[in-house]
């Protein structure tokens, strides 16, 4: 049989677009009744069309560029002209520029010092291997939140942490988010519009790339097609689908989460790790949620639409303006994520409306938010094929056991999916790289190419520069906090307050907030 | 149809025997090409039987020794008359009792202390919902490491969670753990061989009773039938199995670990949070290694057989005397875990065993130790149809955010499995409960009993009574090391102590061991 077998999604079929492009002949198999996987956009008159999953993209993601450009998918720069809201402590501060700014300057002190020294312990993780950092096993046996007890004060690096990975800073391994942050070029590319990773949109809907890699590859392409057997005890894999179809391949290509891998049966069994490492990574957790209005009311208040919101009570931490890119259609994106994520999911549809136009009322001071003329909102947690939304995560201890199979070929399985990826994993970006550098391990296996051509880096798309973030002195050379009060001679008052907190927290098991 | 339907294993077997017994018309679909699932009996002539899965039964295990009692097999006492070796610092210490003694006067308070606390902080533990505790949030955010390294100093206690949960202490939520000590009836009884959860073993082996269930029900057990597909788009739910069959029934029990939910198609897709939470409660890393000797030589030497051996480089931490009752087949059983399974699963067979016999040299302090005539070992974490053994654990957390769904039924489907058990979680008898308490919850459903007979006790196996833990005054009022220290008034000391820890905490990172 000359068949590769690509089960699911965004790298399934970036993976067969190229195994095609090179003389084969890939099938893919498609668990929905729609490709793109976390990228769904839908079309109705009353948004024209909405990206319910997977939107965003910007500088220094050029494999997704580059597909784009090839299909002639145009983007545009989500609008950040006006100025953004900071909402905390019940009151909006508007500011521009990637993070709030913060008045107090021990706050600011403690705010600069936690980007730096993220940063600075990101450049010591290598992104193929971060289970080979120096200080791997040390600090994936943190959480995160016990790395931010042990740096800063800052409440703000809680929303940090649920905006960019949909879970909470207790839940994921310090090492895995430090990791995840640096792959994606640090704290500024990872959280800014301009210059960083929500910086554009696709015009039309970012399930247009995948649309039109499935046009490109006709009927290989199949539709409800969920795998659940992958039997490779023969010369050959044979994979079954839920609907009654048999493929034999000589490769096949696993697109699809880690944890989803257990959607299927297989035969011989998978080796004891990987058999682990794919009950330990859970996907995220986020309600995606576009509020649609009849003006534009908050551009006209000097506001782009963008809100940063610290506040327990509300449902959503961020949003984006979604207006389209010709002022029509006005809309704000807001994200539910994490804890709230999994509060809100048993409200009615209504109630999670009612209560999103409320604060956005609030932070924006002005009741035209309470009057939405549409609605739209996809809970990622309900899909059985995608586990939840937008990625992986590992939990403390999970990726220096685990971390080194996850793209280790088992037999003639390949693996693939954005968790695989060591650019802007996580995002379409890494879908890409993964499906790209897995169709080329199977071209290798094949003798194709030599092992040297799997991994390929990506030239810089041209419309699309990265500037980078440059640093001031101070930035570079403020003190911490701690810094700070050391200089400052306070040593004595210091011992005292640490005595008293150590002994608080000993005996009454008091959290370290 | 009248069909009722269980996946798998131990509970589903309990479950199906009691609607057999009610009248019903049960069917057992078992993936295996065997019944036992966790508990897994290996028949040869030079083991005659051995327990390479769930083995170890005590006092309060009320449940399964009802079931034993009805098929007429019987149990035996674990070999504990000579002394137990508690191997630290490469040197042996032999002792008797529950825990190994502490000479140390500050290792000892810290000792005292730290069991006192977690069953302190388990009696405010509901255990069938744990998720309700007054501090709930606040314990299931910390891992156990992080309540240990507040709580103790003790570096026993790492052991004491390997060998308990086949995890690690930063892996485990600490809420979860306490609670899991705690419905096992605490810190003695879960640890300890007499009068706790390793007294006993049956003789001929555990899997016997899954056996005798099996026989029971006849051709109502299909074997090497794995579910793939589970509908109830209709009227009744629709099954079908690996090997092409369909099977139709009015209720279904799923009687798996709930991260093996994964391997079925739901239509409709399960509820978001159950969705979800069957992402992110993996199952434990186990290793169960049986050396067998020509002669008990360990107990000529005054030994029973039981070591506590705290060493890194030793693959085992724990071991009992695997002996027949009779005397004969000399053998120790010892388990690797958690950290060191994952490390040496990559090892041979060959290189596990001469490591093990290498170590119960130097424990036992005789070359006899390098001499095995035997060795069977099974590795939990290879067999897709658990994920590792011995139960499920919840990573920070996850207890409190997705616990409540556990056993929720979802339509039709009502869930079992010892995960699901609120006594003895994790065991046989949680396994039974389990099954009898879904098997009454569908009796329930259909109007046979009343809600209030869903749940229920059991009364106390006269055979095997449990006696309770007696504390001394000392070990009820001996302050904490820190409790000690304010006594003495040694505050100003602590003081600058606690402010240099803490100062080089928060500056360099440091692991806060």
């Amino acid at each position: 049989p000359k068949n590769l077998l690509f089960l699911c999604v965004f790298a399934g079929l970036s993976a067969a677009k190229l195994l095609k492009a090179s003389g084969l002949s890939p099938v893919v198999l498609e668990a929905r009744d729609r490709v793109g996987g976390r990228t769904f956009t839908a079309r109705n008159k009353e948004t024209k069309w909405v990206d319910l999953g997977g939107a965003y993209i910007g500088p220094t993601q050029n494999r997704i560029f580059r597909l784009a450009r090839e299909y002639g998918i145009k983007t545009y720069k989500v609008n950040e002209q006006e100025k953004q809201v900071h909402y905390v402590k019940g009151k909006s501060y508007p500011f521009k520029g990637s993070f709030p700014p913060m008045w107090n300057p021990i706050v600011l002190l403690d705010f600069n010092n936690l980007w730096r020294t993220m940063d600075e312990m990101g450049t010591e993780i290598p992104r193929e291997a971060p289970w080979r950092a120096p200080h791997a096993e040390e600090w994936d046996k943190m959480t995160m939140q016990e790395l931010i007890d042990k740096v800063c004060w800052t409440s703000f690096v809680r929303l940090f942490v649920n905006v960019n990975v949909t879970s909470e800073p207790h839940e994921v391994s310090a090492l895995w988010f430090l990791w995840y942050v640096k792959q994606c070029g640090g704290t500024m590319r990872i959280f800014s519009t301009t210059n960083g990773g929500q910086e554009r949109k696709f015009q039309g809907g970012s399930s247009q790339i995948s649309e039109c890699m499935a046009r490109e590859l006709g009927d290989r392409v199949k539709l409800q097609s969920p795998v659940y057997r992958i039997d490779q005890t023969g010369d050959t894999v044979v994979v079954e689908t839920l609907d009654k179809q048999t493929y034999t391949a000589k490769y096949v290509i696993v697109a699809v989460p880690p944890s989803l891998n257990l959607k299927m049966h297989f035969n011989p069994e998978l080796p004891s790790l990987r058999n682990q490492l794919i009950h330990r990574v859970p996907m995220g957790s986020v309600i995606k949620c576009m509020v649609y209005y009849r003006e534009n009311f908050w551009r006209k208040k000097g506001f782009c639409g963008s809100m940063v919101i610290e506040e327990e009570g509300s449902p959503i931490d961020l949003t984006l303006d979604d207006t389209k890119p010709d002022g029509t259609v006005p809309c704000i994106m807001g994200f539910i994520l994490a804890r709230k994520c999994r509060k809100l999911s048993e409200l009615t549809r209504e109630e999670r409306l009612r209560r999103i136009c409320e604060i956005y009322s609030r932070v924006l001071g002005s009741d035209e938010a309470l009057h939405p003329v549409h609605y739209e909102e996809k809970n990622w947690c309900e899909e059985e094929y995608s586990g939840g939304c937008y990625t992986a995560y590992f939990p403390p201890g999970i990726l220096t056991q685990y971390g080194k199979v996850l793209r280790e070929p088992v037999g003639r399985l390949y693996f693939a999916g954005t968790e695989t990826a060591t650019e802007w994993s996580g995002y379409m970006e890494g879908a890409v790289e993964a499906g790209e550098r897995a169709a080329r391990e199977v071209m290798c296996a094949m003798g194709k190419i030599p092992r040297t051509q799997i991994w390929q880096t990506e030239p810089q798309c041209v419309d699309v520069p990265a500037f980078p973030f440059v640093t001031t002195f101070w930035e570079r050379n403020l003190p911490s906090v701690g810094g700070l009060l050391k200089l400052m001679g306070v040593s004595t008052f210091l011992s005292a307050a640490a005595a008293v907190g150590l002994v608080a927290c000993k005996k009454g098991l008091l959290p370290r907030s």
